[in-house]
Order: C-alpha cells, then structure tokens, then sequence
C-alpha cells in the first residue's frame, strides 16, 4: 500500500451524476491523487475540476492506481470490480452489484445470475450503521440512495428492536431527478418532469427494497416487511423517504427523539433535528450529510422524515467516506 | 329564484388562487352571469377573463345576485354567509367555516368559538359521496382540497367496510404551492421553494385532520385514526395523497380494483386508472377531475395515490359542480 | 370539398409536443372530425383527449381525409406534404421545409438539397402579415416559433417602414424546452435545464434567421440584418422575443404604441398592452394569442417585447388558424 | 489595524440572501473571526454556518470588530458606514449608497438627498477594473449583481475604445430570484415566478443604469448610452447580461476573443470560454467568478454573454474579494 498521504485513484463512470460528484470530492481530498477517469460516452472531454480528460473504461490502466470507485452500470460494475480485486486494487462500488449479500437475492431481485458470486458477501458501505466492518477492507458496496435514507432512519429502532414484530414499515419516498441517471430518456425530459410528481416501482417492485430489508433483518430479524413508494420529484438533487412505523406497546413513540439523539449525537454526517422541526431537503442538499424529524403520533407511531442529498451520502460522499475508513484516513476528510 | 339559465353570480374573494379559478370557470358557464367579483386587496383592477373590476367586499350588492361564492379567509367567510343566507342569497363556501359539523368540533381545531353556529351543520360539498345532499341545498360547505383527494382516494373502502377497525390510515400527500394561497410569505418565496421539498404540520395538527375524519366516520364509524402529513411541492398546482391502509383480513387487495372501478364506473370527474399504472399530477393538473391508482400488497394492504388539481377538483371546480347540484343544471356544466 | 361542418382531418406526427396541441385544439373545434393521428414512436398507445390509438405514418390512409397537419421532422415533411398535395387532400405543413421560398435559400440554410422543389413558394402561414394568401389555399407553410414572435413584434415597423435601413435588429430570444422537441436529448434531461439558462446558435447561425429575413425583407427592403440569440428557458412553455431598433430620424418611437394599437387594433390573437406594462410569458401560455409592450428609449430607439405560447401561436394553435382559413371558417374557431 | 491572522468581522443585514452568503465564505477564510452578524427580522435565530445568534442592528458593538459588511437596505447602509467610518472600522458596503460618485447622481437616480455625501466619491469595489483605488482602502462601495456582469462583459471594450462612439449598447440581461431580495412581495411568490419570465424596468428605468453608465464613461467618454432590460428568470440563483455592442470600423470583431483572452487572462475569477462555446448560468452558479463567451457578427457587431453568480460574484463574493484587497490577503482568499 502507498503513502496514506497520496492515494492514487482511478473513477470509472466518472461522467455520470454520481461520478461527476466523487470527482469534485476528490478533488478537495487531502490526500488524492486523482490518476484516470473513464467515461466511454465523453471520451476526450475534460473532466470538470480536473486537468484530466476523459478516457474510455478499457484503456484506464489499473497498475497505475491503489483504488478504483465503480460508478458504473450494475453487471458491469461486478466484472470491474473483480478484475480490480485480482489486481490487488482496492474497490468502492456505487453499483448495486455488490450490496446483496448472496447469489440467490441477487438472482431474484436483479432476475439474472450473478456475475461475480466469488466477491459476496462485500461489506455494505453504510458507515454509521456498519462502520467496523469497512475499516481496512479491500472491497466495498456503497449503498444506494433509497436504503441509505430508509436505514438511517430506522436505524436506532431497528438496533433497540422498538418496532412492533411483522408489522410493516411504510416508505413513502420522493427522489430529485439525478437518482435516475444522466442517460436522456423520455420520462426524464425536463418538459416531462416540471410541474409534475409521479410514483413509479411502488409496493414491493423496486430493487431497493430487497437491499433494504436485507439490512434491515440483520439489525432486527423480527422487523415487518418494507412497503415502498418512490417517486420522482421535479428538483435536481435531494431525497425524502418519509417512514410510518408502529411501535412496541412498551416503548413510547415521545422517547423516540432522546433515543435517535443518543444514537446519533457523536455521527459528524447526521443530524437529528430538535423536536417540532422538520426535515426538508434545503437541509442537506449539496452537504454529505442526513437529517432526521421524528412525529411521534399518539405515543404508539411513529413518522420519520429522512432527508440525504442522492448524490453525496445517497453516492459519492458516502463512498468517500468509506474510501476514508479503508484507507485509515478521518472519516470525513473532505465531507465537511 | 331567477330562470336556471341566468343564474346572477357574485364572488367573494375572486383574486384569490381559488377565487380566480372560480371566474375563469364560470365565464365558460352556459347558465351563468356574473354579477361582481370582490377583492380588497387588488380593488379597481380588471377581473381577467372578464369585463368586471374587483370591488371591494363591502360594496357588493347582494341583492343584485342569486348565489355567492365565498373564497374568504375562515373566520370572514361564515359571516358572509350568514348575510347572504338572510337575504335568500345562496351560497357556496369554499372555506373552511362551515365544513365541521359542530361548533365543538371547530372549536377544537380552529381554537375559537364559531362565529355563527346557526349554520351547522352545512351539508358537505362532495359530490361523489354526499351528492344526494347537496342537490337544490341553499349552502354548502365545498371541501378542502387535502380532505377531497383523500376522500376520494378511500371512499370505496369506507363505503364497504374493508379497512380492518382502528388501524391507522396513513396519508403522506403533496400540495403544489397555491394550496397555500396568494397572500405573500416568507415559506412561499420563490427562492424558498426553489429545489426544496418540506412537510409542515405532520402527525394530527393540520386543521384537515379533523374534517377527514369526520367524514371518514359518517361512512364507517370503525375507521381508524389518520395520520396526517402535508408537504410543499415545488409546483404550482397539484395535490397528490399518498394512502396506506390495513385491510380487514377477509377481504382482498387484489379485489380493490374491482370495487374502486365498480364505485367510480359511472362518475364523470373521477378516473380509476387501469392496473399497474399509477396516477401522477400530470393526469389531472388544470382539470376538474380526480385520479386514483391501486397497488395491492401482500393482498392484506393498499397503497392508493389519488390526486387532483388543488384549485379545480380541490377548490373551484367542486364549487361549481356543487352550484349545479344546488340549481339542477348537469352537474359537469362548465367543467368539461 | 366536403361540407364545411364536418372536415376529415388527420394528423402526422401527432405525439410530438405540437401535435399532441393540434390534436388537443381540433377536439374542441366544432367543424372538424379527426380520422387518424400516426406517431411511429408511439404506435398502438391511446391518443389523449379522443378515442383513437395512434398509427404509423404509414398505415395512415389519406384518401379518407380532406386535409393533413404535419407536425413532422423537416426532410420528412415534404415528402408527406407532396403525397398528400398529389391526392388533393390540403395541407398545413408546421415543418420547415415549405417556409423558405426558393431551393437555394433552403440549400443554405438546410445543408442539403430541398427535396420538393416543385412545392415552393408555400404561402407562409402567419395570417396577421398574410391572410389574403392564406385563405382558400391547399397547402400552408405554417411559421416557425421564433419567426412568428419576431415578425409579430415588428410588423408594423416593417409595414410602415420605420426602421433605419441597415441598422441591424437585435432579437434576444428566449423559449420553453417544448420548443426543443420531444426526443429525448442529453441538453434536454430535466437535470440539465433546472436551474439553468443558456444560449444556444448565437449570431446568425440559428436556421431560423434566414426564414424572419426572408419575411422581413418583403414588407421592407432595406431592413437591416437580424442579430439573433435563443436561448434555453427552465419553462415547459412559452417563448418571448426581446427586440432592440433603431428608428428613422424622422419618425418618433414614443409614437410606437399608437402604430401597435392601430395595426393590431381589429386582431383578435395579438394584444398590444397599455404603456407602461411588459409582456410577460404569463400573458399567452396556454392560449393561442401574442402580447406585445413597447418601450420608447430617447425617442429613437425601440425595445419591444414579444411573447407567445411556443406550441400554441408558434405551432398548433397558428395551424389550426390557418386551417380556418383555408376551409372558410370563422378565423379563431377553436382557438378562443 | 489587528493582525492579518486575525480580523474581526461584524455583518450587518446577515440574513437577506447576500449577507447569508458573505457569512457562509467568511466561515471558510482563513484570517476572519466573525465577531456578529444582524438581522432585525430574525433577531434570536441562529445564524447558519456559526454558533452565533442573529443580533438586532442597534445591539452590534462597532468597537469589537474591524470591518463590517454592510447588507442593508440604500439608506439605512450610509447611515452605518458613516458610524462605523467615524470609529475607524473599515466599511464595505454592498447597498447602492457608495457606489454613485456624486450626491447630484445620487438624487437623480434615487430621488431623495444623499444622506452622507462626505462619504462620496468611494472607492468602486469591482476589482479587475478597479483593484488599483481598493488596495489598503477603508470604505468600499461593492457594485451591484447587474453592472458587475455588465462592466465585466464590456470592459475589454471600453479600455481599449473599441466601441463605435455614441452607439447604444443594449444589455438583456436575466436574474434569478433571489437578485430581489428575501422580502415576500407579491412578484416573487412561487407560484408568480414558476412557468413565467418577466422584464421589468425596462429601458433607462433601473437604477443600476446610472452605476453602469458613470464606470462606463471612466473608461471610454464616448462610450454610447445603455438601453437595459432586465428580466426575473425562475431560477434560484444566476445573473446573465446578454451585450450587444457597435465596433468601430476599424477594429474587427472577429479579433474580440484575442482581446478578451488577453485583458483577463490573468483573472482569477473571469473565465473567457473558448471561441464557439456559450457561457451559461451553469459555468458560475455556486461560485465566486465570472464567464464571458463571444460571438462576433459580421466582424463589426459584438455580442457577448456575461454570466455570474448574482449572490457571490454579484454581492458576497465581490465583497470578500474586496476585503481581501482591503486587508492585504490573497485577493482570493476564501474563494475559490
């Protein structure tokens, strides 16, 4: 391993919305040296930020770098990922390709076979939830936008098991467009969008939900089913998951605030909002951090409003910040 | 009362978002003149749509008219109504003054003593559900718009009893900014709402609550409490409810398509989109309909999306199908 | 001919964001019967606001119609309008390729050779500057956005040759994304557009400089070259032109407003507003109609603002007005 | 005067959209301890970015600070300047107070006495036309959002006199929404602003004409009067000056590229695009500098885009820079 003081990093994917957000990161990183960054669409370009241009995914050379973040289309991702690996060259993966933990999840939610089953399972890059598990490791599947929301805001629950057994777990969330990628497609025309908001993917449709339940079980085995809505909302970055939870009888919804405080009060990347305040997406947009409003109701539920901007603790900054965990830098070294 | 075809029309309020969709809808009107249009706020300017000029409310001849619509702020507008009831002057009501069904319910939540209690109760200005109390009525109570999308949105369950008793009924709903009327805030600065997304008086302190519920009850005393939570959308028109529901156990999700098509079969304004696809702000925005969408999970729970243009369906267009009812033209003049 | 009361009319390209208005607009016109709507990207789906699917461009039979809208790529639409035109069936052609009169001038501005040549001059569909050669004719060049809101706005300068011959005519445009089309394009991605707002084709290279000289220069010779810049609004809809002149010396610009008023006085589709007050895109979108403000500087100089909605008097709605024209229909039928 | 290390800032007007971006960079550079910051609106609330409280204008202590910004509405900020000038506490000032030469300017444009003209002439706080009379100053007039981009876009121009003497120089220029300031007004509700775009002011009215026109004719004497229309663009943030400019016979457009690369080349914070490329909102939203594209017409007519970033360029950023220039730091300490 190199100096801590001058990791070289490669960014595959490094055009798309995601991408473009490691790079303007890294670029302020103490401790970076930013080598190649791929992008088969924008060959040539410069890359904004940088001196660097674009180059294609296939002539990045991986001997010239000690990381690489896979900001790549998922199967894609995997097969890069495991040729990293071979090349002893540490992995952050943005792709979904790495976060479930076994071939048979992958194969059901992705309906395909998975590409690389050697790599699982890959520690999931959720650092406040799994901070010990990322230290130090060659490896790593950042996750995505909807269950990084949806686990932050359950997370002190799901720990202290405060939910009430089966019951479900309601996720109405709304996402700002970049969450779907920057390849132009019609439901994604600026015309289609402005002064719109529409569901897609709801019940239990969405992808996500089999990362978030994963996650979810190992903290609390009892925890009840995700009922899950996205939607897409007509502003760039942000996104809401607004949870609806039924407590235990013997907790009481009106000590939930004290307990997402103790949880989170040393985690330099969430804030827990006083009570009365709500969460909105002003309060993290461009940041790389979470906030969180809790609405206990008639002491027995419990509403969550669970704010990230997609793009940093919902992508990039959350793969930045375990890019710092692996190589034993502060965990925030360029996030603040 | 005037020949049905020269119905002698005042508005109250007309500058107001509301009160300015109500003028523009009944310039269409094949059976309507309009007689005056009161603002205190933009008095002397021209009505659009119009050859009026905004007088001020006190320099309305109420004699000169047949009904009134008030699009007044709580508070002024039972007074309003009041007078005009004792002139036989009819009137629609699109505050919130006569909506509850007693001076205690008002009382409760809107924190004062209701300035006329002779009115109550008002019949409910919901057609699809209250329509056979409303026809030939002399006042009405039009319904807000949270309260008409998320009526709407479980009307059908309420009406046979498929929600299990007491669970809770979860509304996460979304409103374009005129919901919040045209009167200048600091929360409704352009710069404010830009690329933001916030929800405001969560739980059970929006003053909706308490109609929703009422209503609710009417059909189905059983039905559990709801859970309430308003968010401003960056658009300017548009409300979607997001419900989740509980069903009772010897009922079917899958079946609800069924019987929300079977209840709506026959309604003009009210589409029950086709299976699988999902209603968005674009299905109705500048219409005066309503669209509902169903997604049956794990057949014990429903996740419903109903949405309306807060200003049509949500306001002015409900006033005037209610004026219809209340005159016996058909009850879609104007609004298709 | 058939009777007047009951055209056959079928539109091409029909799911593009003009034709979706065309389609919208003779749904509401009370002469007209729609036949068939084609859209090759869409085929098979539901054409909003009528009871057909659309059809391939070449599925649709034209010898069941009397008149064809093309609302198709340029290249494209001469072909169809030259069919069409063969068969007797009459013609709005919203495309290019009619608007310029000779093939060379479309050889300079297109790049390649016009494919119709035979088809050339087309009377240019803009009814305020040219309604005596519009009425009863077959086939009709309906004008481009840009063009249609320039020439509005200097029209009576033009007529009344007010201008200083050669002083160039500055034309700072700005449009709605609608403008740009409905494919889905990398610029075009709502992330790209939000918050954004951009020039594009500055100068003289925008094709549509060569169709507003064209029509300058036959109302007046020695009007000077047009500086054009469009620009990319965050708007769906809705076009302005800001245009900066220079006057004769013995003509007064503080006598504009009165060669407006008196040129525009009898249309029904232009309103010039009262001094002192700007046109904004509020004025016009979702209507058919253009507004003009004036303002005088130092007595020769003359920046005059005009606005449309880019699909409605800069598409759709202009040729549906150039339809009545056509078949001897009220002018503004459907339109109003 | 205190060390460099270490200068003590109070801000006043520190919770409008300017004084909350001089107060984010000031967070950020390396020699400011931020003594207060006011605001009488929203006195008790805590000050983003700081552990400090919002503090009324009349509780600050001038003699516990250095220098103050002044963000405050013209009129009350000369009144501050000149306290804060009597007790040898360095000024800028980012009102239009300072920024006319001469009380007789002042009175034309603002149509009420100067209340300070002792303070008059200050120093002009654009620093790449004027760095020369900042440097070690005590009291800068930082210019406004509309003739910094102005003056930046013409400047090359003007130092050279290559502008044809007399001829008007038209600038369209286009503001997000926060360019009006955080005060709720009917004009900047959402919904007013959502879908819209407006000039206003147009011609000679706006009072920034009178700034831009005295720092024009520094330059060149000859130069030839402003017409000006600025527009209300829905964007949050963004200021675009769209020039268009007569050259003299006997200079070449087509040279301006090479005269503009040269003139800034050494700019930190002014990026002029290369020939072909537009500047757009995007280049400078969320920064501290300026971009310039041009497009030469028919070599004798010049038209340039003029972008920056209203709020930091146009008002924080500008008033750092001057800081920095004041106190003797890099000029472009703390912002980039």
């Amino acid at each position: 391993m190199t100096e801590p003081s001058n990791v070289r990093v490669g960014i595959y994917g490094a055009s798309g919305y995601a991408g473009q957000d490691v790079v303007e990161i890294l670029t302020r990183h103490a401790h970076v040296e930013l080598i190649f960054a791929t992008s088969n669409t924008y060959k040539g370009d410069p890359v904004p930020f940088t001196t660097l241009h674009y180059i294609s995914h296939d002539s990045a050379d991986l001997s010239a770098v000690d990381v690489v973040f896979l900001a790549l289309p998922h199967g894609v991702s995997a097969d890069m990922a495991a040729q990293a690996h071979a090349r002893n060259v540490k992995v952050v993966d943005l792709s979904a390709d790495l976060r479930l933990e076994t071939p048979e999840a992958y194969q059901q939610w992705y309906q395909h076979a998975h590409p690389h089953p050697e790599l699982l399972p890959t520690p999931y890059g959720l650092p406040e939830i799994n901070r010990a598990n990322i230290i130090g490791k060659s490896v790593i599947a950042a996750p995505g936008c909807y269950p990084t929301t949806t686990l932050l805001g359950l997370y002190p629950l799901l720990r202290h098991r405060w939910m009430t057994p089966d019951a479900p777990v309601i996720v109405d969330a709304k996402s700002g467009v970049s969450g779907a990628g920057r390849e132009p497609k019609p439901n994604l025309h600026f015309v289609e969008v402005f002064g719109n908001f529409s569901p897609y993917s709801p019940g239990r449709a969405h992808r996500h939900v089999g990362e978030i339940e994963q996650e979810m079980h190992k903290l609390d085995r009892d925890a009840g089913m995700v009922i899950f809505t996205p939607h897409l909302l007509p502003v760039d970055r942000g996104l809401m998951a607004s949870i609806y939870v039924t407590l235990k009888e013997d907790v009481s919804a009106d000590k939930a605030q004290d307990l997402y405080e103790e949880t989170y009060g040393h985690e330099p990347l969430v804030t827990v909002l006083p009570r009365g305040h709500q969460a909105t997406l002003r309060h993290v947009v461009r940041t790389n951090g979470a906030a969180i409003s809790l609405t206990p109701i008639a002491d027995r539920y419990l509403h969550i409003t669970s704010v990230i901007d997609n793009l940093r603790k919902g992508a990039a900054g959350q793969a930045v910040q375990c890019f710092n965990l692996m190589f034993g830098f502060p965990e925030t070294t360029g996030l603040l």
